[in-house]
């Protein structure tokens, strides 16, 4: 059985689940008869609660595809497949398909039809040439030495972090890095997040086994007041733009952050995700720079470059190091070296320094239609957060009551936008949250902001 | 402190770790009186056993690089330190620098100066043109169906496996997909193994913190009969070439393997690393073909193309499907993109077949000047195994008793070989293996393998 799931999106993960089991049954991959893993085993297998895999169940029941011997599990009905059994790669096809939108607001994801191809490529076709042990055989698990070098430069100027390239670990993207740093935690330990938090990383850090504690966030970021008397090993936190509700840790709060991870010998795991792209006040310097022995630093390239490449990084304590990079060698050896050392040259020549300026102007320019188009369309009603910086922004909506009804009717109309509660843990924040949305503009191309906007306005007060 | 591994040359490691030590110390890194990390810290930190760290610290002690207080440690010793401190950047420079050798007998690495550089830039750049929401975008941590339906053709045809796209998951080499298949076992379950096994697989299975057991193997691959009674959840194999000793598993022992796993409920994972290199006998066709919802089935394109791309595969039964594409997502969403889809191309147009073909020449021919070098320079005296596929052989040396002071000397002559032992588990296994020694030929120029043949011939005789 062939589930897949879109964690990206707005559906709610039963109502998927629900379609993709539907879907194998009509498409005759599920056969009459055929017995359904129980609740707990699909639940394990695509790592959501059980609660959903049973919401799911329901539905199926309740629509008359399955039925349920008592204490003997769930069994496919019989006369509903269709005739033909479709090809397992066509069948591939279809749900990669059903993903396309008309206008999508996905938050995290840069202009793709901005991409520096042409530098790109002839960057990666003079490595190409490079002598062949240098670029072909493995590499070593902290990165070649010329992107390392690269980056401590670029970022000690532009991020003022405190870092040499033998401090630097180069990894597959922020995700990577966020898997590794789990990893090199003792079980006994556990992970202090924001909540809200990216649902993303919430689900590699669960991946891990450890235990999730949360902090809540405010209008300032992370709640420093309420950080627990019990020592968390790692604390994970997005500082020059809280994901996903936009705000800015005041300095106040970095000191006690950082007072706390070096009294309790925790340490702090700054994501940086978006700091390259603010539009308005003082740039935030890093907290990495304010201590580098108790600040891991994590950054990617895919929101400044692309992100199919695969290639991010993190600034790491001499005392993490090893444990580090044994854990990078054990999950893949090392990162890919041609694409290493093209980023590497790109970065050395200002070549990628130049396209962050111009994206930068770019997504000035896109947030400012953005910005523009909800004013318009939801005068005194809209309350923005989170858009001096970042590739997205928050919304929330006064006077109007957004219920699932409401973004099945958006994602009908061909439009992808994402709710704040899908990032939240917990009834109340979720509650909190319940009436916000996020909007990203990376990826939106300028003609469709405003097209889009008025869609969602006229659903969204449309009763 | 900053000490770098070498994991795959032949120096033990407790000598490596002494003398990076002595480096950090010498070039000043580790001043006067530094307290250097308690022998437990130092072999979590790096991966390795204590009692290698505390062998390691002895000879510090013994050449008076370091004294220690008792019960407070080990301290750095005045007046060693040399008049300058060598900036971070040029020390790893040396590093890297002090792991090159004149002649290298490595393992498991292709023909460097042999990719095909010309038809990977073109299809590269074909596919970077492509529309940016195909190649630019984060992919499916499955994998790019171009790439899995070009694979699923490919291998049913060479290697007889039946799998559709739909039960293959792109991977960042084999060792992801090691990494991957641990993580997804749950804590109380244990991992087993052959004995001897590449350290590399080994150090990853480590790391995932689960129990590993192992089986001998003798001249006809993992000894079946030795199969433990209490269920493992993974058997890890390598049934078409044996690593390290290049034996071959006879079908009945690969019925018997499947059988165990079915009636244990436990999965073979089938490490088919070498099978493309196959120069007499028939093929052996893969034990994934035998059945495929008990085995999964792990390749690479390490050792077919380059190493330096980072891709590899596994063919996995549905009922592990998912709880595997969980694990990727959470190690790093998907693989580089770009990458998959130029692979895809040269697979569909031939071009990888081709490849592989023009080298399996290759590799016979310098095989073929390996095994002549060996039979003159040792008449009588050697036994070669595993000579009939694959990139490496296995040397058994009779009236020769290799010690750490030959290997010293190979390696000061600037030739890297490997020994089985380091390769084998417990000192039984070790000790059965301590004449033996590994010759890689991949990427060893032809006019190198008789040379470097008669360098380690003249040591190992010469007392």
């Amino acid at each position: 059985m062939q589930v897949v799931l879109d964690r990206t999106g707005c559906i709610p993960l039963w109502r998927q689940i629900f379609a993709e089991i539907r879907r194998n049954i009509v498409n005759g991959m599920l056969g009459a008869e055929y017995r359904l893993p129980s609740s707990r085993e699909l639940s394990e297998e695509l790592g959501v609660s059980r609660n959903v895999v049973m919401e799911s169940y329901d539905q199926l029941l309740a629509e008359g595809y399955v039925y349920s011997r008592s204490g003997a599990g769930t069994y496919v009905c019989a006369g509903l497949q269709a005739e033909y059994k479709v090809s397992a790669a066509a069948d591939s096809r279809e749900s990669a398909a059903k993903k396309k939108y008309r206008i999508s607001f996905r938050t995290g994801i840069p202009d793709l039809s901005m991409v520096p191809v042409t530098k790109w490529l002839k960057a990666y076709k003079n490595v190409m040439h490079e002598a062949p042990d240098k670029v072909f055989d493995y590499g070593q698990p902290e990165g070649t030495l010329e992107l390392r070098q690269a980056l401590a430069a670029y970022l000690g100027r532009v991020r003022g972090t405190a870092a040499g390239p033998e401090n630097i670990i180069i990894t597959n993207g922020a995700a990577q890095a966020f898997n590794l740093l789990a990893a090199a935690t003792a079980p006994e330990d556990y992970l202090l997040c924001e909540n809200p938090l990216s649902c993303g990383l919430l689900f590699t850090l669960e991946k891990s086994g450890r235990k999730i504690e949360t902090v809540p966030v405010d209008e300032q970021g992370i709640k420093t007041e309420m950080l627990p008397s019990q020592a968390p090993r790692l604390i994970f936190t997005t500082p020059s733009h809280q994901f996903p509700t936009g705000s800015v840790l005041p300095a106040a709060r970095r000191n006690e952050l950082i007072k706390y991870a070096e009294s309790h010998d925790a340490y702090i795991v700054e994501d940086d995700y978006d700091s390259e792209f603010r539009y308005s006040g003082n740039p935030i310097s890093s907290m990495q720079a304010m201590h580098p022995q108790r600040v891991i630093y994590v950054g990617t390239f895919a929101k400044t470059l692309l992100p199919a490449v695969r290639l991010g990084f993190m600034l790491v304590p001499d005392a993490l190091r090893h444990q580090l990079l044994a854990a990078k060698y054990a999950s893949d050896i090392s990162s890919a070296l041609p694409e290493q050392l093209t980023l590497a040259e790109l970065i050395r020549s200002g070549a990628y320094a130049a396209h962050i300026g111009k994206m930068r102007k770019l997504y000035r320019e896109k947030r400012n239609l953005l910005v523009a188009a909800l004013e318009e369309h939801f005068p005194g009603s809209v309350q923005i957060a989170g858009d001096s910086a970042g590739l997205h922004l928050m919304c929330s909506f006064r006077g109007i009551s957004i219920d699932d009804n409401m973004l099945e009717r958006i994602e009908n109309a061909g439009i992808q936008v994402e709710t704040v509660s899908r990032h939240a843990i917990g009834a109340e924040q979720k509650g909190k949250y319940a009436n916000a949305l996020l909007f990203g503009y990376g990826n939106t191309p300028r003609e469709d902001i405003g097209k889009g906007i008025e869609v969602v306005a006229k659903i969204l007060k449309s009763r």
